[in-house]
């Protein structure tokens, strides 16, 4: 998507060690008009797939999944990490490492709020090792619901994630695919 | 506003000690055609206010302020409650005791995204005691920025957070205001 691949050329900062600061248009400042033209993109590449939900993991998936059901006019769900006290004792919670947190974080989702036989579409602002995305999936495979579908703002294609999500069959859609980062040049796959 | 009021009284739950469950449609599951009527809403309400940014704390507060800002044409920036390795190491923090959480948590914004003279609308989910918009008006203070108007999705007007923001002098918008929470029923300022 070239207004996304413009917007990381222009404003993206390569901090090394594989992290992509995006935070002035995504996850700390955010642009609410781009990610709605990133959800309407979303909508449009997953308009035939059938979705019932979409899931996501707070905090940065928040933005694109929002506009991504508005333009779908499906419900959003997003994972917590931390249990609020409005969720009921009985949760689904996985375990998964968080590369820009250095450590292992919770997903959690209230059996209110993710049922048998739902379909799901998984969306989040980054695909790296897909490590967030399959604790997303196995939340909605423990609850009897199943993955239709995956899409990220951004992937960095030399972290594994597409190849570890290949088992699992379903269309996989990035809108920016990171193919190196070398000094201050963001190199795009498609470019 | 009527959609949000009627949501309120039709899924909300009460769960006693001024908590109002509303995780089905704001803050663990999100309606986004409900999030958009409320940023419009808000968007008409703050219309004439001339404000630059608006300002909220992840993470309940991300859907509504990403709403509004798209219909106001304006940036949003969510304080973080936890630093990411993204941000540089010289930050804005205060410090809000959360109801919810029972704990007091980091507001952290990084001075890369709120400079002086912006002028800033809070939004946030709840209006209760104040404390979380609050450090948010201090948080843009801090940075020499004005908050110019204040929006929330539901107040709680039995909680006093109206009277704590009084001294702003700026304009208060909620969309529902409960008045008091008695067993299975929700009642509201205007019924």
């Amino acid at each position: 998507m070239q207004e996304l691949k413009e917007r990381i050329k222009r404003e993206g900062k390569n901090l090394g060690d594989g992290i992509l600061k995006v935070d002035g248009f995504i996850n700390h400042q955010v642009d609410p008009g781009l990610m709605d033209a990133c959800g309407k993109e979303f909508a449009r590449r997953f308009s035939q797939i059938g979705a019932t939900k979409i899931l996501t993991a707070e905090i940065s998936g928040i933005a694109p999944a929002i506009t991504t059901g508005f333009h779908l006019g499906l419900p959003v769900v997003y994972a917590r990490k931390t249990k609020p006290i409005t969720m009921p004792d009985q949760v689904f919670l996985t375990l998964t490492p968080s590369h820009t947190k250095g450590r292992t974080v919770e997903l959690i989702i209230s059996p209110e709020f993710l049922a048998v036989g739902e379909r799901i579409l998984i969306i989040d602002d980054f695909l790296a090792s897909g490590a967030t995305i399959l604790g997303l999936v196995r939340l909605a495979q423990t609850a009897g619901a199943s993955v239709v579908a995956i899409g990220a703002l951004i992937e960095k294609n030399f972290e594994g994630g597409r190849d570890a999500l290949a088992h699992l069959g379903v269309p996989v859609e990035s809108l920016a695919v990171v193919s190196a980062m070398e000094g201050e040049n963001i190199l795009f796959a498609d470019d």
